[in-house]
C-alpha cells in the first residue's frame, strides 16, 4: 500500500512531502539545492509513458518545486530539470537550483564529484522545506495568458 | 521576424521542423539519438516561466520527440529529458535516446566526451526525421485515462 522509492533513491534523499502525484524528496547533497519528484505510479519509468493527466500533474509539481527552490535557496541563477533514470529506472525528476561557480558549474550535477551529505541537518531542512511548500502562493500551473 | 536559435545551439544542431511552439533540431552528434526543442519565445530561459499553455505545449512536443526517437532509432533503452541551460541560456530541452553501453552510459550526455558529427549525412538524417515526424500517429498529449 504505502509507496516506497527505489532503495538507491531512498538512501540518497530525504522525504519532504507527498504531492498530488509524486513524493517530493530532498537530495542529501549540500553542494546543490536539489529536489527529486518520484511519482507514486507503479512501474513508471518514462514521463511520456504516463497518462496525459499525470504528465501534466508532474509538470505542475515541477513548477512548484522550482518555486520552492527559488524562494528557499535564493539566489538561484538557473534551474536544471532532468529525467534520466539510466541507473535507477523508477521514474523520478530532478529539479536543481544552480549557481554560477557551484561544484559542478557549468556541467550537469548528475555524476559530478561526490555527494556531500547535510548530515544531522537534513531532517530539519526537509521540515523547513515542507513548511515553505505549504506557504507557497500557487500550487498549480499558471493559467494560460 | 524569423526565429534563430542561439549561435552555439545553431552550430551544434540541424533544423528538422517547426512545431507549434518550438523548433525541433537534431544534435549533430552521431554518438546519441538526440533531439533539441527550442521554443520560439523571445527571451525565455526557464520552462516554468513560460505561461501554462506554452508549458503544456512544450510537454506535448517532448512526447512527440520521444515517440520519434523510439520509432526512428529503435531500440532505445531509456529516454533522457533535460532542460539545463547553464551554458546557453536560451530555453531549450534535450530529448535523448540512451542505450546501455553508449558512449556516456550510464552518465548524462551533457559534457561527456567529444561530439562526433554526422558530417555530410546530417541534412539527410534531418529530412528523414522530418518525414517520420509527419507520419507519427498522434501529435498531442494522450488524453487522461
Amino acid at each position: 500500500m504505502s509507496f516506497r522509492p527505489d532503495p538507491r533513491l531512498d538512501a540518497d534523499t530525504v522525504f519532504i512531502a507527498d504531492g498530488p502525484l509524486s513524493q517530493l524528496r530532498l537530495m542529501d547533497d549540500a553542494r546543490f539545492p536539489w529536489l527529486v519528484l518520484v511519482p507514486r505510479v507503479p512501474n513508471a519509468t518514462e514521463w511520456i509513458d504516463l497518462d496525459g493527466a499525470s504528465q501534466r500533474l508532474l509538470l505542475a509539481e515541477i513548477n512548484q518545486s522550482g518555486a520552492l527552490l527559488r524562494q528557499h535557496f535564493a539566489p538561484i541563477d538557473k534551474l536544471n530539470i532532468g529525467a534520466l533514470g539510466n541507473i535507477v529506472r523508477q521514474l523520478h525528476v530532478h529539479v536543481v537550483g544552480r549557481r554560477e561557480g557551484d561544484a559542478a558549474w557549468p556541467g550537469p550535477v548528475w555524476g559530478a564529484g561526490t555527494r556531500r551529505s547535510y548530515g544531522a541537518d537534513a531532517p530539519q531542512l526537509a521540515s523547513r522545506l515542507a513548511r515553505a511548500l505549504d506557504a507557497l502562493p500557487a500550487k498549480t500551473l499558471p493559467a494560460a495568458r
